[in-house]
């Protein structure tokens, strides 16, 4: 986009291209608002079917107007503008009996990270994300934008106190493992990541905070084989949820 | 940068911040052409002893020289400009005797995806990167920024034939896993990673293309366990390295 601030509306997410518009129109937790769709639009790279249904929040726009509106970006000629809804707590109540899971986020920064985090979470099946209401990358259209549509199949809670809602995991019979390199941690694949789990992972410079990780029930990590020591907060969230994925398939 | 084009110069790389610096510094793959230091510089951050091999070619630069030079990214007041050597050939006369392994990225697009890629493989131990002369992200200095250094210690051969490469790697002893969701291939935890491997990684979108995936010993795949079904190269990457580095260590 030209410029995203411009192109922001109160209260309101824009996410662009087929795979996220794709997610909105099937989602229970989007309202859509309105659709921009350029005359040039392929409709054949969308099941039509679902854009039917929202006929009355359609604008076909012709390729000048649609260029001026929303010019720099890769839009594949479609924009979607949508209300979301974030938890402003745990809701434990109709979670699946077995194997679910929740990632905390403390303090990640980036919102490039924070969207992969959202895609690869929704791929491994994970059922929900908590971030800190402070010192987090803000929900917002480029992380959504990043993660490709994955935050429609995802809870998302901004919880304003991190250690209350990780004792509401814990007082529903959930496991909380902190993602972090200790003397005290375990590697990664020994750790029972089977049934009820709840994963901390830590800000990209400096780890989980300390008042965090001591409500941590276990400390697990991943030992780096290289030089630079350095692996990205959402590479490492990959690592470990397929791994949580392996365990659970080996357990079956 | 305000802009990065105008700031590269021909055969020469651009990297900016500590990490970045701190890996260069200390490769034997990079030569250091300019160092550039703000007068602002926080000393204390950087193993000085290194720097102060390097003398001659730094600059330092008052606060407001360095601001109108590198104005917009968060460089940490340092920029340095280097060369860096790529190989055009696969070399595995000096490698390791066991348990090597190279990333076959065939047709990755996205310079970002790159640079994650190169900064995972080097966190997981990997030997070395082999690209596509075409249909490639160009090795660049976004790459090479978002991978932290990490391509100070590895191997990066641009392959004018892929085929031929993998060639090379089979008549090593290697063994050449493309990673490729289909009905022929095996569950990733399933795949015998241990030894001399090879990984063929395919495009963002597309997968491997399919006269490179005949030349693949044996296809591997992890499920997706969500509804987007679309798991970030560089995500997929992660997973199958730490994979790897379990199936190793399981068998020490």
């Amino acid at each position: 986009m030209k410029n995203n601030k411009n192109l922001s509306r109160n209260n309101e997410y824009m996410v662009y291209g087929i795979n996220g518009a794709e997610s909105i129109l099937s989602s229970s937790r989007c309202r859509v608002v309105n659709i921009y769709i350029s005359e040039s639009f392929n409709f054949d790279l969308i099941k039509e079917k679902r854009l039917n249904q929202f006929k009355e929040k359609i604008e076909i726009l012709n390729k000048n107007q649609f260029q001026n509106k929303f010019s720099t970006f890769r839009t594949q000629g479609i924009v979607i503008y949508f209300t979301y809804k974030i938890f402003s707590e745990l809701d434990l109540k109709g979670s699946k009996i077995i194997n679910n899971c929740f990632l905390i986020l403390d303090s990640i920064k980036d919102p490039q990270n924070l969207g992969q985090i959202l895609r690869t979470a929704e791929c491994a099946g994970v059922d929900g994300i908590i971030l800190p209401e402070r010192r987090s990358a803000k929900v917002s259209n480029s992380a959504f934008q990043v993660s490709q549509g994955a935050f429609c199949n995802l809870d998302i809670i901004i919880s304003k106190n991190i250690k209350y809602s990780i004792n509401t995991l814990k007082e529903n019979g959930y496991w909380v493992i902190g993602l972090e390199n200790s003397i005290e941690s375990t590697l990664w694949y020994k750790t029972d990541f089977s049934g009820k789990i709840g994963f901390v992972f830590g800000s990209e410079g400096e780890g989980i905070r300390p008042l965090i990780k001591k409500y941590c029930d276990i400390l697990s990590t991943i030992p780096m084989n290289g030089r630079i020591n350095s692996l990205n907060v959402s590479a490492s969230v990959s690592a470990i949820l397929f791994e949580r994925n392996r365990q659970l398939l080996e357990k079956k």
